[in-house]
């Protein structure tokens, strides 16, 4: 390679990225480059404290900076409904839409089997203790809707089948914006099977 | 937002790079917490001196560790034919498809009036003044094929209209793997107008 050995090594740690090929990393060790230094220094030092301070929260297990987090000790929020979801991330994709008012719980990765993936074991005895103290009512399963996703929900609700709770899932059908068009078969299946009577308001939570 | 904020500060640091957005930053922060700290540290030790030790040529102009540089200095390269680029990057991609054998030269920008872009001053003078050597009997002009591009093409064949080399241009045509059917108007009636006699072998530069 021509590139000086100071950008070739900033290639390679950024070829690492999810899904960040060569010519990615290129891109984007030039772009570095071409930053003031004192960028870079932030930048060089948000990475060497991004993980101090970070805790998981003792009940929903979230990456977060107290335990118990600011969700689990919010007492404006309804303790019997929990919404269960592989990640932290998904956590706050639901917790953005500002319409969700129960507990979460993150499970910690979903079941896949050629990437020999699971939930924590530690999430799922969590999930269980939690269930088990009686004060739930109802399972939200806010797993992604593909294989891994369907896997972990299948498992889960025989994990929980002996707990007298209501288990529910995420509604299947058209993404906003969607064009029926290019929408995919199984989609507009779901979509199809699923209609509702039309009603122009918003239904809340 | 809900994220601590180590990762809110390293999500605002990702998401001026180019093409990345708040949501690949933050999936980019994310993978990044889930990465040992000993790889976290090498990178934010390769951010911190990306920038040392590197010079400009004082003969090509590009980003190189020493000067002149390793493509001036090798006399096996053609001193009479010289490859004009915008920037080191698309140097890089020449001389990785390993058939140009002459020399280059690096503008360090292109023409764009929106932006209130144009080539290094010092980058034109140094093109000038090799040109006017005597020595360079070609000029290739290898720069996109945009709208930048063509401005700054039509400024420099005005620029060095004065000086008895030979100005040539990269062909326009279809890519290697294109389709046909996918091909926009334009690089297909470039493709039609500069049509060739069947050959099969390839033609060396």
């Amino acid at each position: 390679m021509l590139y000086p050995a100071s950008i070739q090594k900033l290639i390679e740690l950024l070829s690492n990225w999810p899904s960040v090929g060569p010519k990615t990393a290129e891109r984007y060790a030039l772009f570095l480059l071409k930053q003031p230094q004192g960028y870079l220094s932030d930048l060089s030092k948000a990475l060497e404290v991004v993980k101090q301070g970070l805790v998981i929260c003792q009940h929903c297990r979230r990456i977060t900076d107290q335990s118990p987090c600011s969700i689990c000790t919010n007492n404006q929020r309804d303790p019997h409904l929990l919404c269960v979801v592989a990640e932290t991330k998904d956590l706050l994709a639901i917790e953005n839409t500002g319409r969700f008012k129960g507990l979460y719980h993150v499970l910690g990765g979903v079941i896949n089997s050629v990437r020999h993936t699971a939930p924590s074991e530690s999430g799922l005895k969590k999930l269980v203790e939690r269930i088990s103290s009686g004060q739930i009512t109802e399972v939200v399963l806010a797993l992604n809707p593909d294989i891994d996703g369907e896997t972990t929900c299948l498992y889960l609700s025989r994990l929980l089948s002996k707990f007298p709770v209501r288990l529910t899932r995420l509604a299947r059908g058209l993404p906003t914006g969607a064009s029926l068009e290019y929408a995919d078969e199984n989609t507009l299946a779901h979509a199809f099977h699923n209609r509702k009577d039309y009603q122009s308001t918003w239904e809340s939570f």
